[in-house]
């Protein structure tokens, strides 16, 4: 067996490539970055890697992790400026003995002495982004925060290793310096290749509260299947924010054994996930309520499918 | 009942001072600043605050962390230079609603808007380790890295309400942005006043790959004491490392649950920490192992006391 699943609809064409190399025997570490790179290199994501949104101060600052799931090393970025894909520095920081996870400029100096590329990470249609929302916080007092779509991906490969990561460029308009939950170990991503492995998106600030990573994967080894862990975790912590705080943030999370069994769960409306296994063709599943509230999953139609396309690459007018 | 616990004898003073404000009444909250900004503020400490070792580019780069278990809120800053009390300003970053981790220099730069003591925390002391350092990495072809004594602590008060934090200078040369575990949330600390809390110290990158304080809250949260759930989190996860990287790195953990009851666990020798309750006055532990490698606490005596003021004070030679 081997499989992936991811956050988004956005990690499609990752996922797709992968899933070849999965199939063709590639080992889940080298299928894994290649899918995270496909989502950070393309432009018209707004959340992850190039094109993604900028903080206040209109500079785009990159977290990204990964994990090992056979030796439980990570590695990890956070608040890293102008280099391409945050995800191969945080796949190279996994092999370090320390020094695991490094953050801003530090980040940056590792980054340059290990080679690797540079990119000004700041596209013009991301500029417009920005100042159409200053525009809009000044004239309707809107709070400024919005938008953290983090891509994260747990990978089986057919020798039952398992990976994991994660790449974001965090809540739009945050504070310069601002860290999520998706290079926070537990928070963020979590894998076990004895066990499986979980990923999250939705407001960290909310996420790195509850570790629902870390508690996905435990579920799953007490035996609870990755639908059933991923229910309980997000089903519980969001019960507990609200009686805690009178509100839960957005938390979606995603997981997979390694028997290649998945599951997810989010208490979102509009969230969406890509899975593929040995038995399973790459497949965008949107997550849908009935009317007792609970969670199902359809496949994303054509229909869905152009509109999504033709939404995220419409031409943009600043205001 | 009231109580707190830290890691380590360098606690001890602001433990003493925080115990009297939890006996007169004071908040959790209160009583945890000023115990740890006790620990930040003494230059003999070497490994929290003022005095803490440098990095590799001799810059004393600063983690802390602050968790209210009523609400689970987090501050945390990571990687901040020239800030006299990080766990005041992580304390500050738990009050945002949202922003609540910050690093390098975007925590530098909140820190400053909001009016957070300015300081070299760099002290002519510090300089001569750091060069003696250089010289013996030099001479003896050592490893660079040593040292990571986090101050951890975990309180109670009177009203129920828990609070945890921690507050590090990290790994002795570590590199420029390295984080570790201390301001991670559910690794270095975690916290629910309707359970208990946990605090780490340790090797970061070991403890950040097992989520051991979160862990050790919910062992709680399952019916276990604070010392059972410790011992078993630490236990358990040492083995696992030792398995999986055919070693482990340094984890000590200490816990304390809301009735006021206490452990703590480690996997090295020489660890020492400090509790003080409504029926305990501050007192110091020494952790010990008896030959069947079962661990024992036994109270530091007064020689212990006296040389370990004298070691830390002793003068400083450049070599």
């Amino acid at each position: 067996m081997f499989g992936i699943i991811a956050t988004w609809r956005m990690a499609l064409e990752g996922i797709t490539e992968a899933d070849q190399m999965l199939r063709d025997g590639a080992n889940c570490q080298d299928a894994l970055e290649t899918a995270v790179r496909a989502v950070e290199d393309f432009e018209y994501y707004k959340s992850v890697g190039y094109g993604g949104l900028p903080n206040e101060e209109m500079q785009v600052e990159l977290d990204a992790a990964w994990m090992d799931g056979d030796t439980l090393s990570i590695g990890a970025v956070a608040a890293i400026k102008d280099y391409a894909n945050p995800v191969s520095i945080a796949r190279k920081l996994s092999l370090e003995p320390v020094n695991n996870m490094l953050v801003g400029e530090g980040a940056e100096k590792y980054a340059h002495k290990n080679g690797f590329e540079r990119k000004n990470m700041l596209t013009e249609r991301a500029k417009i982004h920005y100042h159409n929302r200053m525009k809009e916080v000044k004239e309707l007092e809107l709070k400024p925060y919005s938008g953290h779509d983090t891509v994260g991906m747990v990978d089986l490969d057919m020798d039952g290793s398992m990976a994991a990561a994660t790449s974001t460029s965090g809540l739009f308009m945050k504070r310069a310096g601002r860290v999520g939950d998706s290079p926070i170990s537990g928070s963020g991503f979590y894998v076990d290749s004895e066990v499986g492995g979980a990923t999250a998106t939705g407001l960290g600030e909310d996420l790195f509260k509850g570790c629902l990573s870390y508690e996905i994967v435990r579920l799953m080894k007490e035996g609870l299947t990755p639908q059933e862990a991923c229910e309980k975790a997000v089903g519980d912590f969001d019960e507990v924010l609200k009686k805690r705080r009178g509100k839960a943030g957005d938390l979606s999370l995603i997981a997979m054994n390694n028997k290649g069994e998945w599951g997810c769960a989010t208490n979102i409306e509009g969230f969406s996930f890509v899975v593929a296994t040995e038995n399973l063709k790459p497949t965008v599943f949107l997550v849908k309520f009935d009317e007792n509230g609970k969670q199902y999953f359809e496949e994303a139609s054509d229909e869905w499918m152009e509109n999504y396309m033709k939404t995220r690459t419409a031409p943009l007018v600043r205001k």
